[in-house]
């Protein structure tokens, strides 16, 4: 790694949305709500903080209006809704959402099974998005989805997803995210991707969003960084998941990439302390435990009392 | 990454003893036989098979003598037995281990805690274990436990972890391992380190132990490979642990290791299928649930078929 490489890593948090999203308990508003507030003043610049879809399809968020509305709201945080179609748009503009994050997979099966419509309707969609914001202050976020493999497609030809950054800068969307959302991606596709995408698009308007569905999300995140992103999803505990991969991890783990960086140098400006202790809160909240490590390890700095000597044989 | 480094990694398999050493079940000699079997024609070129402790220290392995006795051999696979001082060396040159591992921590505290003796004990113990062993072909490893940090006395100084590689090399062991016992370290100190190891130790005697404790595992070591490291230990399933970090992880998983290298295109040369199948019996062998991702979430080219396309609003 290149010892001049170490400026600063921003962390996004998403677990209200892509965390609670799967959840099968319901979290009541004013959980959500206290979550928020509580991850508000940990440090990120952006929480996405719910998503304004059919109730029918995401029912454990369906409640995103209130919570938007409840909220206390960091002037120094900008709060996300995802939003997928011109309807879910105007609900998040009425919450008063600072930013829209439009989300399409890479692959035409995968958008038909996550959001419910084809590729097409997805860009149609997201050109009413454009036209209906445009002259307000939100700004807009592409995501692409399934941008490093699709379970149902197997891989994505990286022309593909060239062609749809370029789709989206073209539109007029502030932000790309790359979203290895099945956890497919590995290190030095990651890196190739990177630097490809950065041709385009400069630095700050990238996100890297990775899943830790196959315990490759920290060096993916790595590998990234060496590519020159500095923008990163993360979800505190680790929460969210993949329906097709039951018991596999789901978002890389906000404290544990925080731990990372802050192991190796990275500056986030993340308060880790408060982090571990939010993420501790996550299975009295939800009832199971959650995939993160550092909440159950401890940071390297918490040291143990050394156990009374016992001579062996 | 360096696109012309994508030689060999090879992968030693330890959780016939770091994984199976703190399991409070006992695991009958039969299914211990079974399980080194099996891994013996996955395409490992060591299995670190078995401990000749104190019984009394490390109840789960007390069968050594027996194991080693039962399985059967493959003559591509060196099988390694750890052991702690000159009597472990006995038993395990009796039971005809082809390696003896040598265990020591750098740091004093967590010597005295693991193996109950000095570190200057150990130094002595391994002194006579390189006497008695002289004349024989076993080969000997010496282990550097908590080379990256110590659960009681924290960050170690990296000239404390040389000066031990130069004592262990000019007692004349052929192979050195790093081991981060806790899972302390990261990849920008394990790059810094490993590049100083491999300025006196050749990258084919140099192995890198780590554990995921904290999450960090294979970017710890992607990092390593980065700077020239080519052996690593893990464990299937991700089995081991700590006894300090309760819940976290263990060994860094051997699937997850050999999916990261397969979908990188870095040759292991180990039968990846045949990993899953034996990790997914380890849950009725154990009795519980174990850290590693890919036997749960399946690989990459595991696709799954597309859901029936319902259309949304």
């Amino acid at each position: 790694m290149n010892a001049a490489a170490f400026d600063k890593l921003l962390v996004q948090e998403v677990a209200p949305r892509d965390g609670l999203q799967i959840e099968p308990t319901w979290v009541e508003t004013a959980d959500k709500v206290a979550l928020i507030n509580e991850l508000s003043t940990a440090g990120f610049s952006r929480i996405e903080a719910g998503s304004f879809v059919s109730p029918k399809a995401v029912p454990a968020l369906r409640d995103g209006e209130a919570v938007f509305q409840q909220i206390t709201r960091d002037p120094g945080v900008i709060y996300v809704a995802l939003v997928p179609n011109l309807k879910g748009a105007q609900r998040a503009l009425t919450a008063r959402a600072d930013e829209l994050n439009l989300v399409m997979s890479s692959s035409q099966t995968h958008n038909r099974a996550n959001m419910r419509m084809s590729c097409e309707r997805s860009l149609a969609a997201f050109r009413d998005i454009v036209e209906f914001t445009r002259g307000t202050s939100v700004t807009l976020n592409g995501t692409i989805a399934t941008a490093f493999g699709c379970p149902f497609e197997g891989s994505i030809d990286e022309a593909r997803v060239i062609d749809l950054v370029d789709t989206y800068r073209e539109m007029g969307m502030q932000g790309i995210t790359l979203a290895d959302t099945t956890g497919m991606a590995n290190p030095r596709q990651v890196g190739r991707l990177v630097a490809r995408v950065l041709e385009c698009v400069p630095a700050e308007a990238l996100t890297l969003h990775f899943h830790n569905t196959r315990g490759l999300g920290l060096a993916n995140v790595l590998a990234a960084y060496e590519a020159g992103a500095r923008r990163f999803d993360a979800a505190l505990g680790g929460l969210g998941g993949c329906p097709f991969a039951p018991g596999a991890s789901g978002n890389i783990c906000t404290e544990d990439l925080v731990n990372m960086c802050e192991e190796m140098g990275i500056p986030t400006a993340i308060d880790l302390e408060k982090l571990i202790a939010l993420s501790r809160q996550l299975h009295p909240l939800l009832g199971h435990d959650v995939p993160g490590q550092l909440a159950k390890a401890g940071r390297n700095c918490d040291l143990h009392p050394a156990p009374e000597y016992v001579a062996g044989i």
